[in-house]
């Protein structure tokens, strides 16, 4: 199977996975209920979803065991993106191509759309139907939610906001993109993993792979923020410019922002070097990161 | 040990294991944390906790182990109460006697706040010492996530949200009240139990319990939102009549909400009825939570 047909095959796999696990817009209460939906479904490019198959893949773990990890960080990550967007936060109107959640429905209905999604997606991986060891999903349901709260994602999230026109270092950018969106990339990884059969030497040499690509995740993100269009992005462009935020672009400038996507992606490769053949998807995936438009 | 020294011990324990759990305000982002710890350290009566040790009394439980799910059930409530005060929700500036989250701090922090803690409820039942069979603690992770998500407290948040300016039966009420405030209580109580030898009937007769205790909090609390002062609640009173929201002193008239009030109370002690002395400590807990005047 090509790269672009193994995309698609995840990817539609994790939509009908997403569309079972969320509520249905017939329950009670309903708007909160298609809110949810409309915060979630048809739409992304599941990245972390993607991940977690791909690391999976290296040990053998079962597509439909991989399902529930998978998509419970998607959720993570969409319930993240909705608070982003309300007005105390970015306060940003487009997202994936539509109105964000609270301009579609309102403020409080999106404030809670997060709130549940986030619950959701704890629900998801403590459904006892999961299908791996009772203690091996103990111990991914600590690694979502470490990676998630106060010291991850969470965290990152608070750092970036009293980052806003303020002057980073290198490191301190760094630091906040590790927790914001490498926190849950690397969870994604992981998770993955961990539904198959993996040595701690592996997982930590996955972890090091994690953490490369979610920097890239993020080098990369900053350039297309710089230089594509909002119409190609799906989201606001030329935003974190204009919030004064600091970016590898305005730090390090385009060309060299360009060199350090090109190390880390290198890294990232290297990295995956003693799984050979086995790690493949995560390769394309690598690609994939840097060379996506959008 | 006479209840008030019950009491006051189970809420010093918690309150120790609260700030146990709680990221060091040391640590970055420290705002975030800093903020955390201001909406959950020193105050609240506790209820949840005080539910989750006397159920958990009845079968043996150990209190070190009932410690996590008191806790964790406590940090979902506390991460609720942030984000209903803020401004697209209640807008209240009054909480447990002090200035609400997004006053003392900011919108988005409190967002991040509310965020954080619902995530760091999540890790402290996943950790892998929390003492119950891995089993065990899969279902009561799972339990805590359906309390808390759509169809529990968020879905019960969206119906009074959708509820405030219009006429509600008393059946709608009771159905928002179920979610909003009578699921957690009865997760609390419930995991209490799956922390000792608890076979299934005793479950379900103890989920009736707390269904009746649950109803009976609301139905106190609207009676005292009518009737009690700012100054007594430590946060801002007669808000619900001013709101225009729909509550059982408003539906019923303060006569019949206080007779809905004995009804409940005696159910629940009949409920409790063939624990036996066991269950002495939520038979004091009904009481009390009839009759607090905060």
């Amino acid at each position: 199977m090509d790269f672009p047909t193994w995309m698609s095959t995840i990817q539609q796999r994790t939509e009908a996975a997403l569309e079972a696990a969320m509520p249905s817009p017939e329950l009670a209460p309903a708007r909160l209920h298609e809110a949810m939906r409309y915060a979630v479904l048809g739409g992304g490019k599941r990245v972390r979803p993607l991940l977690c198959h791909a690391a999976g893949a290296i040990f053998g773990a079962d597509s439909q065991v991989l399902d529930a990890p998978a998509i419970a960080v998607e959720l993570i990550h969409a319930y993240s993106l909705v608070h982003d967007d309300l007005p105390c936060m970015d306060d940003d109107v487009l997202r994936r191509g539509k109105p964000t959640c609270h301009v579609e429905f309102d403020e409080a209905t999106a404030l809670l759309v997060g709130d549940a999604l986030q619950t959701q997606a704890f629900q998801v991986l403590s459904n006892r139907l999961v299908g791996v060891a009772a203690t091996r999903q103990i111990e991914m349901l600590h690694l979502l939610a470490t990676a998630s709260g106060s010291r991850g994602m969470a965290g990152g999230q608070a750092v970036d906001l009293a980052a806003v026109g303020q002057p980073l270092t290198i490191g301190e950018l760094e630091f906040m993109h590790i927790r914001k969106t490498g926190a849950l990339i690397r969870a994604a990884v992981l998770l993955g993993a961990h539904c198959g059969e993996v040595m701690p030497d592996a997982l930590e040499r996955l972890g090091h792979f994690a953490n490369r690509i979610g920097l890239l995740f993020q080098v990369v993100d900053d350039i297309l923020d710089a230089e594509a269009s909002t119409a190609t992005l799906g989201k606001t462009a030329g935003k974190d410019a204009a919030q004064n935020k600091p970016t590898y672009v305005n730090i390090l400038g385009a060309r060299e922002a360009k060199a350090m996507s090109a190390k880390l992606r290198q890294d990232a490769h290297d990295a995956l070097e003693p799984f050979g053949e086995s790690a493949l998807r995560l390769h394309e995936l690598t690609d994939f990161i840097v060379e996506r438009t959008f």
